[in-house]
């Protein structure tokens, strides 16, 4: 038997045409070990937005003449095609996690037949998903795919900040853009284990947003005083590593600043090589992709500033903290973990140029499903 | 008995005005464990120069009317006062290190009697300077007060560099601007070492400097196609870390992205979210005090960028490992750690103005080192 279906791919050429297309993909039985999984939902992440759009400039965007298939063009300028030689030529399935239906299973994996299942390993935008049986998690009784969609990366991703907190011995955490439905995991997590969290926010609808689900340091960054309040919560909570998913611009620096002048303010910290407090920034997102600008001045000499990435955090983390994570997400999937989104759309409309570019603003608070059904 | 000298102060008032002195000083006896030294050498480093002109701006430089004392007024533009409000109202000494004749000592310091000897501990622009006698170390026969006058910070930071890399698994390292006092000794550590060093500087002279000396891989950063060849100098050497003292500006970025590109030439290295080689880039100086400008694309998600201070990492090194390293200096004082210097003068002329000016270009090549007895 084979399943037929659809398969969402991008593709830029070494002139930097960009092409997503629907392509038909034909899956032949399960091995022994593996699964096939009619995918019902799978969301839009920052991270799979980079491997859709690439450096692509979204002012122009058209379908291409004469084509069969579903297909869109874009143009990545000149300029960024370095950021993204790895990758030329290369047809490249999308979607990082997912949830759906077991509709055949290999032999040793015969108990998920019929089990709606959460998975992970890419190539979710599509129909069907043949995957390995231990990438995927059965879903709670009751829990919808739309529940399940997004169990792995958001998720893991905020328990993986906590226990990198934990593990480097840092008591408090800043965050931002704390609004989005990662912030909130992270927020719901750190109010059951008793760490305090400063939530930075881009408007007053988010921090209400965050404070109605409990919490108790929300900031506005665009507020006159931000500087100051920021330094005051971080002095109160003690906060001495954030993460940061915007990456471009100041906004780290001025958190490092924040956690240095609140360090200073106990008696005798200071020398004229700053404080011995030692301060972490990790960025963990792109949604700015200019540069990060990080004024040292007024910084000292004890802080770093990491990438965060959690494919490589993983591994390090080892198998028994992964299965530790892994249980606790589908333990409190629809509590702490429940994912929220604003609109549910079918695979084809991908390829629409106002949904893409609707991608393209990642705007906290904006959050896509796709749910391959629909069309 | 007591010893009266001259002792240079640096105070910033609240209204940022910056004044230099020389301040009449009255040494009294020794302790039990402490000696008094005349000071007859004491170089002039960055992080000296940090403490002494703070963030002034040198284009007025006044003496004020009517003083006694030799006394300099300077003035910080009030945008860059917030930098210093640690140091607001206080007469600070200057001059990190220094050598000279022990002319005094207490009754567990007999031995130093009459010594020449290597200090550490601050104050050391100064006709005299008391200090115990665990931060002075006797220099070897027939070296000069010249010769000791450097044998802490650049000797300690370049052998703190060579212990950094190995202790973090890094196994080849890349260092700007290379043609520095420090930049030498660290070539000469590596070649006896056997770890490849790869030197950024800024101009032929330098890097026919560094040639001289026994370096094999030497960038000039103005050549045109600099970066290509960093890139290929990275992949030779395997350099997967940087000491970087310029800070400002985007050389960092620079030399993290050159060890990425290098890294994703190993098939199969690449991924969407970059190489998994990890890149740090130390930032030990702030030559340039402009922001650090680092462009994240293409840089992936494998990297950290973190300040390292001498006097952060000596703690945490331990006192075995800086044992080790001490005694390593003063068995290669006048070999691996020697130092040059273009200038020597008085202590009274670092009240001059153009003399300031040239401690502040912070030039790679001009050096100065006082000798208070120059007057």
């Amino acid at each position: 038997m084979a399943w037929v279906g659809r398969e969402l791919r991008s593709t830029i050429d070494k002139n930097g045409t960009l092409v997503l297309s629907l392509d038909q993909v034909e899956l032949t039985e399960p091995g022994d070990d593996e699964v096939v999984v009619c995918v019902e939902a799978t969301p839009v992440n920052p991270s799979d937005i980079g491997l859709l759009l690439g450096p692509a400039d979204l002012s122009h965007i058209e379908p291409p003449e004469g084509s069969q298939a579903p297909c869109l063009k874009l143009t990545v300028p000149p300029a960024r095609l370095g950021a993204v030689a790895g990758r030329i030529g290369q047809s490249l399935p999308v979607g990082n996690e997912g949830a759906g239906t077991v509709v055949a299973a290999g032999r040793n994996a015969a108990a998920l037949q019929g089990k709606r299942v959460g998975m992970y390993g890419g190539a979710m935008y599509a129909d069907y998903r043949k995957i390995n049986m231990r990438e995927v998690i059965p879903l709670p009784d009751g829990a919808s795919a739309a529940d399940g969609a997004s169990m792995f990366i958001n998720p893991l991703t905020a328990l993986g900040f906590v226990e990198t907190a934990r593990r480097e011995g840092h008591k408090a955490i800043v965050h931002t853009p704390a609004a989005s439905n990662l912030g909130q995991m992270l927020q719901r997590i750190c109010l059951a284990d008793g760490i305090p969290l400063v939530n930075i926010v881009r408007s007053e609808e988010q921090a209400a947003l965050l404070r109605s689900i409990g919490a108790t340091h929300v900031l506005n960054s665009k507020d006159e005083d931000f500087a100051t309040r920021l330094t005051d919560a971080v002095a109160e909570t003690g906060a001495t590593i954030a993460f940061d998913a915007i990456g471009g611009g100041k906004l780290g620096s001025d958190i490092l600043q924040a956690m240095e002048r609140a360090a200073a303010r106990t008696p005798g910290a200071y020398s004229r090589y700053g404080t011995t407090v030692f301060k972490q920034l990790y960025i963990y997102g792109s949604l700015d992709t200019a540069p990060t600008m990080l004024d040292r001045a007024a910084l000292g000499y004890a802080w770093s500033v990491s990438a965060w990435l959690l494919f490589h955090y993983l591994p390090k983390a080892g198998p028994d903290v992964v299965q530790r994570l892994r249980q606790r997400v589908a333990d409190e999937l629809t509590t702490t973990f429940a994912s929220h989104y604003t609109r549910t759309i079918g695979l084809a409309e991908v390829l629409q140029a106002d949904v893409l570019r609707a991608f393209d603003r990642k705007a906290t608070g904006e959050k896509f499903l796709i749910d391959p059904s629909l069309g």
